[in-house]
């Protein structure tokens, strides 16, 4: 009820502070007799991680993850799978200067509003640290849908854009590059461009677009769990994540119908897909690709003017370690996220019809 | 788990076909003791109601709400609140041409996957005519949170967009044009293209904008459950959304974190509003908004090749009586859902703390 | 959350009071492509009605269930299934005596206490006419689970008590004699005893024995969603009941170990069935069997003292039309609540291994 | 969805095999603001711990439990509580004999068929260990509803029952003896017994009778989350249990409502309380007690023939460390399975009107 969990069938229940001893979560419903491939996890963390590259946070994390339950011999029993992420590097004392200061667009202050009490160290909860148990969710998902193929790319930083078409890409690229934008040129101007914003003590905002392949048809639940609402929340959960759009998104608004309507083919697929792979809130089998709005990291190495816990205005500075753009970083969340929608509306098709 | 409840702790529950004896809910958790208005329920109907203008479709249907429980002597007792509405004019030999046949861009092809069986008349449970229950749940919603103000009104039809900021704009206008847009001019530039679009027998897309005043600060629930993630999740539950943006949205992400953050007032308000009203999930006493971007209809008055069950190819053309541009009747549609979040999240904060 | 719906992937939601113009429900997560026998959905509610024997409750009621949505041509479409019960013969001036006034032992004080306003009229939500759309969730949640036999019958009725093992007994006999006890000796001693009850104004309470057969291994689900642990949930939130036991229930805790335990054929069925065809919460494929133990209605047709509104100590005698003993018309009951539970449970099995 | 998380809004999710190297939860939705005393929580774990008199299993656990998160330099902050207990002292190998072997009325061969897989060792998920966590969640519930006063002791154990009134009780002698039972010279009489039962490698079942003072009037919630039958379900759910009753229970259907009802006083309370507390299924005010009934735990330490997975007939001994009678240890649990109900519906009842 608190928010803490997502899904329903698949679901998973995070917790956890950013300076806590530790962050980690449950994973209730995962089906018996999944052999999972646990490196496979660890890969999916290791892409979310603090420090990879020049141009992320450079606090040190190893975020390996270590499984409490629900795999026997290395296959899943059925039972709950808790895990835990060890927070090996809180520098707690980077953030004495918060304590009693509202960080401009930070959850500083609606935390405090909403429970009158808040764990300030590094963004407590709302720190994006959170979403390394998300990323460890969504691995163990992956494995369970596993012809389903999902993948996660930076399609904008500021104003720069990819400007080309899924079609053009070559996802193996994606991580040949500290932005995981699959077009090596774009690739170079985003980072040349993150580097520069880092270096004025700023960050800068971006998207990313996410597409999906070889969907089952009949995923998603009408009529409030049509599986684009849930890919949006699930997105919009993210933190910094400020627009979801999916298929024509709002470019496809502009449209009139006789352009826009996605014509079938004799197999039932269709000849364009402005659909986004969902009609109806329905999978039909064509890719599903979405896009999602990160905006610009609200803690920046500027001195900003802002107020503390008595309503006194204060000049405050960032410290601490944060990432210039989010974006490279959000990748493997994206994902991740998707991964959990996905496995749970597989799981809720199962028992659809008789 | 179906798909057909929204909301925790304000609970709606709906069922019913476009072309069944009625459509109907349950509320389930309206708090017991409130005053309510029924006339304003209706009035929220009415302006959901199909034939109310000559830009929306003609089906003539009273939609008159009937409450069956919940309420005595004119207030909640806490108890489930049961409501029909009559489908009155179902005429359902207007779908006889498309029982085996499926319509592009519509839902018919995936609940056919899904389901292995439709009830094909009227789109059957994807018909928009569900959303009139949503309507009515909406409506008790803004009666457990009155003070809160949710306003929505369209903001662009295809390429025409209303280009004024929400301060110059006169909220008490939009009723005051069928197309519920709040700028005369541009409203009647949007009548005149949608009537344009329905000469042709096309369909056209658009946008809506919603604002939200007087919220308390405190609502929202991290991490999974943020404020915006479940406005999301609600608006593109809508038939036809594709996509969704809080605060600066997309453009957003076009910006410097020195341009996006929202300085603080001493008073804990905003200097700036980038935010939308919500920080870290959470709402901080500004005004919420956000877009919701609508698709043109899949129904268009022209033909078109399509399938049918035998994977044939077929040429169709609709028939029945359908909205050229679903925006204007969508406006209620999405006040109701906003208020169905907000009603939900304003009972969830009452258990936040001790 | 307001505990108006039952199940998790089988899920009835049901709304109405005694004296409201009707009654209703939503069956949601049904799944599609079930041919639903509409007659034996409706001989169940003829099992429950009023005024169906000499010794029930003489309140005539044609509880004729109208379905609304979710079937079309007779079959289940997965879409959520919306019915109604008419309220045809509410008397509700029989009510304005305990307007202001609670009956000892009834909800009308802790409704009161509870949401401050209450419908008084013939109990409101608290009547066991809420029950008549258990039994329609139920008799279709059988027609899911088609294999499973569930039989109830009368157990004891006051110090009476059915003395035969569930082997020795004709189920075709239950529906021979008012009572529902099997044993038409013991069904006319209790008969004699329930109208020798009813005309001393008094009532008397009673245990019901549910057996299931044929039901499949594997259902139900650890550690808190225990099969009996949820029929436990179900039978306790019928109206007047006070106990449960499965299998061995109290009478087992006696025994030890050596004499308890169910020691295994070498197909895994069992010698005996202590156990109650659970084990560690999860069906074995034994017959599963439990008593549910009634109270004595507490609307007497006596004087008692009781208080009103005001708190004054004032006298009040039960007027209106209710059962001497309540467990009769119990049976349907208890067997729609096992039906609901163990078709809930026969599909949340379908996702527990891959 | 999978049965591993109880509450809803104060909501407990646990993970973890008795021989895995820990078990653990969640506590999701515990207001903002209780300032815990851990010592208290672990004073109730203590109570559970195997090892702590002659008369309990002989595994030696600190069962120390570590908090993760969700509180804040004392004071929970409404974030989610992650918990880890250590599992110290598994000797699996005490369970290699029963790898390929089911054991007689264990969840062994369920187990196994529902999910094809099982960790074997100890019972893996199946076992009481897995209380543990519930013990902690209850310990934190008690300090959510502080004035609520909740006590269990053993009431009977095989046929030797404590035959007296609870107003006859002195519960601070409850903690006086091993066997948890108020009346000093039945406890002797119980202690004698199942050192006797422990001798000849058997067990023996029992009753725990919980009471619970100081309840607020409006806690439960109609129609099926009835508050006693909610507490039902949380004491079924726990190993060992087949029966609960509330109030008069099974010897109340014996009775004539003009016996049975509770006649009020002027102030609201009642001059009787058969009802235990709950009418309708919402607390008046007045002590809950209810009776939970044992089965003898059915690892014995003497001979049985079984089968294993081959289906073959095998004889096996009982190893390992294990309780003669579980109903000394089991107080604890009834404690905290009792709490997580209350406070759940105290959180619930906070909703219900406006």
């Amino acid at each position: 009820m608190a928010g803490n969990s997502f899904g329903k069938l698949f679901k998973l229940t995070t917790f956890g502070e950013s300076h806590g001893p530790a962050i980690g979560g449950i994973i209730d419903g995962c089906p018996a007799g999944i052999t999972l491939d646990l490196d496979k996890i660890q890969a999916d963390l290791n892409k979310r991680k603090p420090g990879q590259s020049a141009i992320v946070t450079q606090r040190k994390e190893p975020d390996t993850v270590v499984f409490l339950s629900g795999i026997f011999e290395g296959v899943t029993t059925g039972t709950p799978i808790g895990f835990t992420i060890e927070n090996a590097n809180q520098k707690s004392n980077d953030y004495s200067h918060i304590k009693n200061t509202f960080r401009p667009s930070h959850a500083d202050y609606t935390y405090s509003e909403k429970y009158g009490v808040r764990d300030y160290r590094g963004g407590g909860r709302s720190s994006a640290r959170e979403t390394a148990c998300r990323v460890v969710g969504g691995a163990i998902a992956k494995q369970v849908i596993r012809d389903i193929e999902i993948v996660a790319f930076t399609a904008s930083v500021g104003e720069l854009k990819l400007d080309k078409e899924a079609a053009e890409l070559d996802f193996s690229l994606i991580e040949s590059n500290p932005v995981r934008c699959p077009d090596p040129e774009t690739a170079t101007k985003m980072e040349t461009y993150i580097r520069e914003i880092r270096s004025q003590g700023d960050t800068v905002g971006g998207t990313v677009k996410c597409i999906i392949k070889n969907v089952p048809k009949g995923l998603g639940e009408p009529v409030f769990d049509k599986l684009h609402a849930s890919l949006g929340q699930a997105m919009l959960s993210i933190n910094a994540v400020k627009g979801f759009e999916i298929g024509s998104g709002f470019e496809g608004t502009k449209l009139k119908g006789s352009q826009h309507n996605d014509l079938f083919n004799q197999d039932g697929s269709t000849k364009t897909n402005l659909s986004g792979g969902i009609q109806g809130g329905i999978s039909n089998g064509m890719d599903i690709y979405f896009n999602v709005a990160f905006k610009p990291v609200a803690t920046i190495m500027q001195k900003q003017e802002t107020i503390n816990s008595e309503g006194e205005l204060v000049e405050m500075q960032g410290k601490g370690r944060h990432d210039p753009c989010v974006v490279p970083r959000a990748i493997p969340i994206v994902e991740a996220m998707a991964a959990l929608v996905l496995a749970d509306f597989w799981l809720q098709n199962k028992v659809s019809k008789i």
